[in-house]
């Protein structure tokens, strides 16, 4: 084994794209529909899509992005809406597949930016973003239209006729969509997967989508591609179902199940289970307790409520008659099963003959934080039990045999792969070459691309629409640039070594020793001779420019002395910390 | 999908041991065999074993482990050696396993504080460790020791004799070790994996080593347990063969294969191949030049020269027939496959018609960073191939199939599951029980346990050795600890924010505005109101304790000023930046 890992700290994020002006889009032909992802297809997540047409526009879903690993201190980041800018009066409405914070994340910050518009979702969903909009005491702006059923049609604009259908996912609710529009159909299910064998429910069946590619109108299907690299067929619900039911049958004491908040359905089948098994549930973590509250409030969850116990109460019971359900399956630092795990948790230590199940599957990058977390449980003596060692965990996105079946029961005219890394849309692009589909009626869009439907077909446009980090740090949205977050990476790979020198005007020698601050980059009282020895070079640096000069050009001496100590340190070291020399004049 | 990340900067190293004198060990008894791991056992790497019986000393392996991910700015961790501080003259000899750095990388640190013990090793590990030496000019104090074949027998003082066996694994040469001890024989294969239908060479086998138990010299198994949470067998070496014939048979241009430089025998392989096929290839990357340089000059690859040719000249062939095996699978930022996709490297650009072959599995944590190198490659339209699409790597280490086996075969008395982190040799533990080995004969030890072998059998002593994280960062060793790479983490995720204020000391006012300088916080040109805001504060907080004052209590001003400017900072923000003020009197 040779566990070379890279160095990821020193890496940049990626994109020096300039700041261009918007172009205006008068050049685009009246006769044509416009798709413009404004994120969602170079990355898992900030998802929103824009579909124009003459003065209407119409944008499906407003996802938030989780941060990469060379942006430290970045809470999320949100789509680029400089191409809305001016046309926000165009915008007729803002639906929202389903309720995860990739599809509705970033409508805080965005809904007020665009006026309001109105947003057309399901009852979950709507409950869910009207949730987070409370948090930013933003929800009495919300103009909102709920989606009753699949069999609804609405009408946006002049020129957009809406159809939704059912979506099989890991939330209720999912809700795919139909833009009916004068040059073709577009389809587009939002996240999805298939089960052929659900828990409840009928089997997820999309061939009724077949029928909106006609010879005028043909289809254009917008295809989740998450999954593009994995073999076969996602697992049954009922599959994943019958192990956490034998898991919960065969523990011997306490189970604490950890998962996405955001799997609803997931935890409705736990709480299925204990109630079939006379056990009791304790639910913990915020949104993991707000989510069942407000899907139990709609009617979405039909459960006796004595089931449910508060984790305070959880010793009330015997070990082996009770369930725990919380966050903090990726290791979140300040989640549930961390808290646990790190006994900081108010109520509850891991016990030896605690079952701990990890019941949702490892999102890229979190990986070493998982394995410290299952080292730090395995080491009280827990029993955990994660998908490596028993598949508990099907999530909610297709896989290969399932691209094929969907492009088979749906029959578009024209595929575009979308929400997911772009390898993964290209992957997914293949998958539906190898099954039949012509290769010239696949198109990969970039965020930013412009796809243009219109009685000739599909194309790409040339030009891009520019897109793009727009970070959100604490209050400060967009705020954050490359310049920042490069100064972020240097300052944690050698940290920073600050240098006041005094100088006194009228001789031009430095008063005192040089004030040296540092930090991240050695330990100071095991480096006294270090610090004495730059003091001394500091000195003679200012001094050697000052002393008996005129007009001195402070900038260049601080360029010199950062240049010089900075070269001085890497010699001793091979370290380059910041160095940023202040010289006050008194 | 809600890809729910961890900020991982924020983590703070765990381990917050103490420095405690190392105690005298005079209060172990004469009459045992000590074990001491000095790592390895909590990690993946860092590997080093430490057999002590009276005064003698044997160690197996002296690895570097690479840095996590809350680490910044280290190069890699090496094992704390300070049990072996005053024992040096004990230590009889060094044998390592194999030429991979996680078990030589930390011999060029260690052996010289050690007084260059003899190292006892197989002939290209030896040639590796000589290599890594000459990097430091170090290799002319090396006492080395060549172990030419398995059958060869060694005595290390009065206490041990030594014998060695054949081992499959992913480099060549790779050896395992018994240590023939008063009280048992201990069994150590290093790195192992089965392959019942290799390339060349007998199928795996190790039935022969269940002699060594027997009733009056119990056998103790320390068995590599990386891949205990793998289902099934690890994959032949010649299943791989025929994946890797095929994707170069049928790729239509050049092929660039991006493995480990350290997986000489994949390489040899793919050699192999291209050698049938009548293919060139071009070897690339500084480590992988060299390994094959190395393993063909001491004959342990057969090829004729002539297949090789130099990167610079591969477009003096037609694409079909070149293949480029370069470093980089792991997407590391100066590794030639990241050079190629940047359109960095100066002989190399990818065509449409490339295939790029990913030979190596993913390391948990480069995941995303293999993603966006992904991404940037399926751009420039290459045809990449890798594990999830077509298994086209088999790893050096066993899955549970091939634990069960190796335990039938050894038929140890004791097992001790090691090299891996915790929760993977209690999986390998379980595998073991669950195959019927008996649960009170396993022993799962950690880094700085003490493993004692008498004549009553095996038992863990209840205090351990300490252990620290050894850190090697530029020319420093051990000189960072917990302070500075918690700075570095603080830095990385809010950035600094550095105050100078110069006051006059007769009036007590706060000369001209005070200074800042602030990095990776908010970009300063932007935020002029904010700047100006917190200098009015500033002198507001030192003047009042500095006008028509007396004594001057300039800690608890600097306190005020660093409290008071933070949570104004995180008001405005809600951003934490580590304030650093700088009072200078004049």
């Amino acid at each position: 084994m040779v566990p070379i890992r890279t160095h990821r700290t020193t890496r940049i994020a990626r994109k020096k794209i300039p700041k261009p002006p918007i172009k205006e889009t008068g050049r685009f032909s009246a006769d044509e529909l416009r798709i413009i992802p404004l994120g969602g297809l170079e990355e898992v997540g900030r998802n929103m899509t824009v579909f124009e047409h003459k003065d209407d526009i119409v944008i499906l879903d407003m996802g938030l992005q989780f941060p990469e690993e060379d942006m430290p201190g970045i809470d999320y980041i949100i789509p680029d809406i400089r191409y809305l800018e001016g046309k926000e009066k165009n915008i007729r409405g803002v639906i929202l597949s389903h309720g995860h914070l990739d599809h509705i994340g970033a409508a805080p910050h965005l809904l007020p930016k665009l006026g309001w518009p109105p947003v057309y979702a399901s009852r979950l969903t709507l409950v869910l973003l009207r949730k987070r909009l409370e948090e930013s005491n933003l929800a009495q702006y919300l103009v909102a239209h709920e989606i009753k059923s699949a069999g609804e049609e609405i009408f946006l604009g002049d020129h957009f006729k809406i159809n939704f259908f059912e979506v099989t996912h890991s939330i209720m609710d999912a809700m795919g969509v139909i833009l009916q529009t004068p040059f073709g159909n577009i389809i587009h299910p939002g996240d999805w997967r298939y089960d052929l064998n659900p828990v409840s429910g009928k089997p997820t069946d999309f061939s009724h989508l077949a029928h909106w590619n006609t010879k005028e109108k043909p289809s254009v299907l917008m295809m989740e591609s998450l999954g593009s690299t994995k073999e076969g067929s996602q697992l049954s619900e009922s599959e994943v179902y019958k192990n956490i039911r034998k898991i919960i049958e065969l523990a011997p004491g306490r189970i604490i199940i950890a998962t996405f908040a955001s799997m609803v359905e997931r935890v409705a089948q736990i709480i299925g289970v204990a109630e079939e098994l006379g056990k009791k549930v304790a639910l913990d973590g915020y949104s993991m307790k707000m989510n069942i509250e407000i899907a139990k409030k709609i009617g979405y969850l039909k459960f006796n409520q004595n089931v449910l116990i508060d984790i305070k109460n959880i010793h009330d019971y015997p070990a082996n008659r009770v369930i725990a359900i919380v966050t903090g399956a990726q290791g979140e630092d300040r989640a549930v099963l961390m808290r646990i795990a790190n006994g900081d948790h108010r109520h509850v230590k891991i016990e030896k003959s605690d079952t701990i199940v990890f019941s949702s599957s490892v999102i890229p990058g979190n990986e070493r934080t998982i394995q410290r977390l299952k080292d730090n449980l395995y080491r009280q003596g827990a029993n955990v039990i994660h998908k490596e060692i028993m598949d508990v965990h099907s999530g909610g996105h297709a896989f290969i045999e399932d691209i094929k079946l969907l492009i088979r029961q749906v029959k578009p005219k024209y595929l575009l792969p979308v929400y997911a890394n772009h390898y993964l849309l290209c992957e997914g692009a293949k998958v539906a070459e190898s099954d039949g589909f012509p290769k010239q009626n696949i198109f990969i869009l970039d965020n930013g691309s412009i796809g243009i439907l219109n009685r000739q077909g599909f194309r790409v446009n040339e030009e891009k629409v520019p897109i793009q980090y727009v970070f959100v740090d604490g209050l400060g949205i967009g705020d954050i640039g490359n310049v920042v977050l490069r100064d972020r990476q240097v300052l944690a790979e050698d940290g920073m070594f600050v240098i006041v020198a005094t100088v006194d005007s009228r001789t031009g020698r430095v008063r005192t020793s040089p004030d040296i601050i540092s930090r991240g980059f050695v330990y100071l009282r095991e480096n006294t001779d270090l610090l004495n020895e730059v003091r001394k070079r500091v000195r003679t640096i200012v001094e050697r420019k000052t002393v008996g000069r005129g007009q001195i050009n402070w900038i260049y001496l601080k360029d010199e002395i950062k240049e010089k100590i900075g070269s001085f340190l890497f010699q001793k070291t091979e370290r380059r910390p910041m160095v940023l020399p202040v010289v006050i004049e008194v």
